[in-house]
């Protein structure tokens, strides 16, 4: 039984939903963040950095979106490509949505992470729908209708994760109409539904 | 044979160190950031992201740090341990340095990715050395004297490439025992020894 530590609608999203597809067996343990549970002292003692998602399994604890869906993939032997230069499109879609396009929106909420000051948190939050209208014009490129690296794989459900919150950052997912496509195609499948349904 | 794409002292370190390491059969194409080389139109074509490292494996290129390791290691079979769990670990450690310790060190000279201020530049800046302290402070409690990841891997090489900035982030490695020891256990490996010499 591998236990996920999640907050709902977070990044957290991509390891459930790659729990949902592998069909390996997992219960949620939640976070509110809402009420701080990300800092509180038994979550710190899960996960030293304060943020989800935080796997359990087999007593170790694995922190990372990219390690975690790695993992679920390594043990379930599913989305993942068996060739190595197919792993690697994977992995780099994977390094590309935790450093770049990740942090693009974690500038809006977080910016108190990169500087003490206000006027600089509201400036970093003002370039938000720029840099992640970047982030999606970068992808775009690399979709051609199908998924993002071959077959579908883990780096489909991170990219999925990322653009649920396009909309809020002030990007129209619409004006990107291979990533569109990808992100409906993402909505019809099963697991993905039963994943979103518990994220309300 | 394969072709690395990196600027001297970059994060691209951490693959040429790795090439050395396995001793994949490899040539430097050196890119010249004080030239703008990486927003040349002949490097745009190579990697569109405009970053370093790019590696050209069979035709292919591949970017991002954590994937380019990832592909050293699936193909020389070196740098990776055989458990899952461990793999995790690692996993967990390139992810780490990619998005959060990497990050951190970027808001020092790259503040413009996330604002158009000067101000918020500045003050992103002035926070660098805090930033990369608690990244240096939560390490530390990863580190146990010997690599981080249980034996010698690809993590031990972009957690080493990363701490090299540290003096010039205004950190002093010597504040973390533990890292600062790992720091000059790499140093000492023949193999860094060649890959920093032709970073000058």
């Amino acid at each position: 039984m591998l236990t996920l530590y999640a907050a709902s609608n977070t990044v957290a999203v991509a390891s459930h939903i790659a729990l949902e597809e592998t069909g390996l067996p997992h219960r949620i343990e939640w976070i509110n963040f809402a009420d701080g549970g990300q800092r509180s002292a038994d979550y710190l003692a899960v996960n030293p950095k304060g943020r989800v998602p935080a796997l359990v399994a087999d007593g170790s604890i694995i922190t990372e979106t990219p390690a975690i869906l790695e993992y679920i993939a390594d043990v379930s032997g599913q989305l993942m490509p068996a060739d190595a230069l197919d792993r690697a499109k994977v992995r780099e879609i994977l390094s590309y949505c935790a450093s770049t396009f990740h942090v693009n929106h974690a500038h809006k909420m977080r910016g108190a992470r990169w500087s003490d000051d206000a006027a600089a948190h509201a400036s970093m939050a003002a370039k938000v729908p720029e840099t992640m209208a970047d982030s999606c014009a970068y992808v775009e490129t690399l979709l051609d209708g199908g998924w993002i690296a071959g077959d579908y794989s883990i780096a489909d459900i991170h990219l999925f994760t990322i653009c649920r919150w396009l909309g809020g950052d002030g990007v129209n997912i619409a004006d990107f109409p291979k990533l569109n496509a990808h992100f409906e195609a993402m909505q019809a499948r099963a697991a993905v539904g039963r994943a979103l349904a518990a994220h309300g």
